[in-house]
């Protein structure tokens, strides 16, 4: 294709909006334009990148045994009533009314039209395990849209489901999608991990998340310096260690005048921040709980919603904390507090000796307390925040380090969650009413496109896996509306290229050629042929691969062989620097 | 693939909540299923259709230099404003708040979208002309949806918008978007019509309408016996008679008790109905006119609409009518009105001597009526439907005939009308500002797969035109699971077919025979092949045509043959039909 028959309006500036680079490169590079908040239109060159990943997705969702199908965009309320996600799920489900002011929704995922297909169609064991599919637009109404396609409001998704007669069938799909997407990340080109995930409050056993590994992700991700453990914060832990075998010292109180934070504590009374249990109040539906930690650690709220059975935790307010205890802030501990208050632990807690707290006085903490003698040991979970060089729970030889990821798929063992709540039920072998277990399966498809380049640019621009490319191969026509010469020798160049199954734009513009240049870096096409009339005398090409810096004059030969080595290579090479990194 | 390995959920039963043919025959082949009322989920089978129409659609697009762009479902009631369309488009534009309370909508057509981004990125006349297109889920609230997929409420469009110069470039892309609707519309093999339309209120100088010839159709489409006019009930015209030339006879009041109707009248007087001038009255926005037609004419509201320069006709009530006129209904004429009442009359009104028409008294006509001797001609327009038998407005040799059609594409030239109300200008070469002119292009791509089924089926199901068909080829081997010889030779024959380049569903159930072709000839694809103990025995396999009633027996070279002969041959046959049929 020639550039003048292509819309690509490329931006000098960066965009005054934009954070990230991926959302700058995209804006910059004219593969998107932002319509309102959250909502982005994909231009010509952006479609292409989408439509090669959706292609990927398809092909390896396919050869997996899944069925495409298409659901609709709207759905109505009455499916999200009857699975309870109505009351739910919050605003970020935009919620509408039709002519006839009865209630819908704008799908942000499918679980609830799916169950109801599977529940009108499904009836017999026989017709079971089946799993479908479908990509599609979907919304989610963000209270603060940003990052461009990474966080924005109307965006495409593959979401998968999966219907079983139990959790062994369930299984094998779990693991025929894990598969699949792991061959899917890997030809996309993209350097990721699989991490273990939480499964939450919806109950199934497990659960685990694709994330591209990036300096900007959202998530930290943690993963082993010795083995494949890799897990996200919610999930991940470490053990706890031993429990302190120390000769129990006397207990007392101590005056803390003003001091309040652990550190305070920690140097007015000489100890290890260790040695301190600090108190965290929160609350679930307005019920408080006492959650207790090493002053070392840090509280997962997630983990700690688990742990109570609750589904959502927020950090009480000092006068709720207060309320709750009777005691000052900064001053509460598990001593001598009011019986109907419920304390859990976490794990580490358990093991401590000799350790200080809050006195439930103004002022005042106790020091050399210790479980059973002083009071009464606690329920316990794991609640803290595992930190870089924390022990692996797998292997016990490696340590845990965190890294930044961009989280672009996820595998999720649904259970029988939907299948309860919506009566999905089908005969069994033996001609009984069984429920059906069900799983689910999401990447997000537009998504990917920015993780990607999160991940492959530099200072000129983007750098496309060889899967995700809108082009395989640009060419550079340089002065063409000058020479003839040039203008028909690149001409050709491309209709070979294309025919031996290459895409391929030719810039022909009538631009300086550091300006051709320039757009081609920007746009990112891993190879760029330059056509002058300095290299026709030479009866070569020009030739560059976007991450060089330096050309290569090639004859013909030489370049298709450039390309199919450049191109079938680009995969693999992805794939061991994933596997260096996942090692290293 | 296996039938085992696809969902398709036949029914024995027509439901009935379908009407249409269409609706029935895809609801039972498993194609489709409803969510909610006009709300489709694309089964298996039914997504392989649609991904085969919209392949179509975009190698056509892509053909004829337009460029694929996607843009959001949701869009912000700003644009709509700006374009006058948030009040004017009715309770079919679905609006929606999101959780900031900003108002948007769901997308039936993105004209005000496309406008904005072309005045965000187009500055200068070097950049035009450009086509975008997409292939995109719209919505539209339809007051009762029904057919299935011929009038959801969610639905698929190819939707595309040009931007240019002037009108000269607008009319080759014009051209051009014609070309490639036909060319899609022969390939995907339908039976169909393009006929000109109104351009309506919107300005804009041509339109065409693609319409799927079938019985079922809810448009009514006129063309000639002779020449290739064609053209939709709102846009078709035939020409007046020659004025009568006949003797005046003196105008004289009669009495009419209780003759309300125009039959009635012809009878009591003794006169023709093309004799009789009858008046209705209509109001736009409480504004009544009153229009004359003959007695023997039909009022077309679209027409008179255009001809009085306003969106939206409707008829008076009695009172209405009555009030503006000060007569009794049945009884009003055009002469001796009061002059404040804006009055038009039908261009075959004019051509009328001694003619009849209401006295604006109860129970009083007149007789023998002329203009200019007895009453002020009247400004005219053509405000009558075409009937059948109608001379050709273009040939002048042929008369006109009246078919159902079913709208499958609109091309249409929208002029300034949004380039002016949103403020898209671009530098000419001069460098002044100059308003763009537009064109926008639609296909109803989920509608085309119901218009095919309307217009392809028999009693047995859906007959699938080659370019459609979910599957090339069903193979149907026959009691597989006891006969491993027939299981083989069926697999290996798929393998074969699907290597040689053809999609085949191999039929692998437990199931009865007859069951097997009855859900073959359901789901309609064009070749079938049984594989038996029988025709394995003798070295053939039993082939036959969808459309044919016996089967016959062939070597597999033959098969191949007939294979590639069917399909290839399919589109030339339709197109043939087609040209058959256009002429005939």
């Amino acid at each position: 294709m020639r550039a003048s028959q292509i819309f690509i309006p490329t931006l000098k500036e960066t965009p005054a909006e934009a954070e990230l680079v991926s959302h700058q490169l995209l804006l910059r590079g004219g593969f998107i334009r932002r319509l309102a908040s959250g909502l982005y239109t994909w231009m010509p060159l952006g479609l292409r990148v989408l439509r090669r990943i959706e292609r990927v997705v398809r092909e390896e969702m396919d050869r997996s045994g899944a069925q495409e199908v298409l659901m609709p965009v709207v759905q109505p309320a009455e499916l999200w009533q009857e699975s309870g996600r109505w009351e739910k799920y919050g605003p970020e489900l935009l919620r509408l009314k039709d002519r006839h002011q009865r209630d819908f929704c704008l799908g942000p995922t499918h679980e609830e039209v799916i169950t109801d297909l599977a529940r009108r169609e499904i009836h017999s064991y026989r017709q079971l395990p089946v799993n479908f599919y479908q990509i599609q637009t979907k919304f989610r109404d963000e209270i603060r849209p940003r990052f461009g396609l990474m966080r924005g409001r109307e965006f495409i998704m593959k979401d998968a489901y999966s219907f079983h007669m139990d959790h062994a069938s369930l299984e094998i799909t779990y693991q025929s999608m894990y598969d699949a997407y792991q061959r899917t990340f890997t030809r996309l080109g993209l350097d990721f991990r699989a991490v273990e995930a939480d499964n939450g409050a919806i109950g199934g056993k497990r659960s685990h998340e694709f994330h591209v590994l990036a300096d900007s992700g959202e998530d930290a991700i943690v993963s082993c310096s010795h083995c494949d453990y890799a897990a996200n914060m919610e999930k991940a832990s470490s053990p706890a260690p031993a429990a302190e075998q120390e000769a129990l010292l006397e207990a007392a109180q101590v005056a803390t005048p003003g001091i309040r934070s652990v550190n305070g504590q920690a140097k007015h009374l000489g100890i290890a921040t260790s040695k301190i249990v600090k108190t965290v109040l929160v609350l679930a539906e307005d019920k408080p709980y006492l959650l207790l930690l090493r002053g070392d650690d840090s509280l997962n709220l997630i983990k700690a919603a688990h742990a109570l059975q609750v589904d959502e935790l927020r950090m009480a307010t000092p006068e709720e904390a207060e309320a709750a205890t009777g005691a000052p802030v900064g001053f509460i501990g598990p001593k001598n507090l009011p019986e109907s208050l419920p304390v859990l632990a976490d794990l580490r807690v358990l093991g401590l000796c000799n350790f200080s707290s809050g006195a439930n006085m103004a002022d005042l903490h106790w020091i050399n307390l210790n479980w059973e003698r002083d009071l009464p040991r606690p329920d316990a979970a794991d609640l803290r925040e595992v930190t870089a060089g924390d022990a692996c729970p797998h292997c016990q030889q490696g340590i845990l380090g965190i890294r930044r990821g961009i989280e672009v798929g996820h595998v999720f063992q649904l259970g029988q969650t939907y299948s309860e709540k919506m009566g999905l039920s089908v005969l069994d072998e033996s001609g009984r009413d069984a429920l059906v277990t069900m799983g689910c399966y999401g990447i997000g498809v537009s998504r990917v496109a920015a993780a990607a380049v999160e991940q492959h640019f530099d200072d000129r621009g983007i750098i496309w896996p060889a899967a995700l490319t809108p082009f395989d191969v640009g060419i550079v026509a340089i002065h063409a509306r000058k020479s003839p010469e040039v203008a028909a020798a690149a001409q050709a160049l491309h209709d070979r290229l294309e025919k031996a199954g290459y895409s391929v734009l030719l810039d022909d513009r009538d631009e300086r050629p550091g300006v051709q240049f320039a757009t081609m870096d920007l746009i990112g096409l891993p190879h760029r042929v330059v056509v002058s009339d300095k290299v026709l005398a030479q009866n070569v090409w020009e030739y560059r691969a976007r991450r060089a810096t330096e050309n290569t004059l090639l004859s013909e030969t030489e370049l298709m062989a450039q390309l199919a080595a450049g191109l079938s290579g680009a995969a693999d090479q992805e794939q061991q620097k994933h596997q260096e990194q996942a090692h290293g």
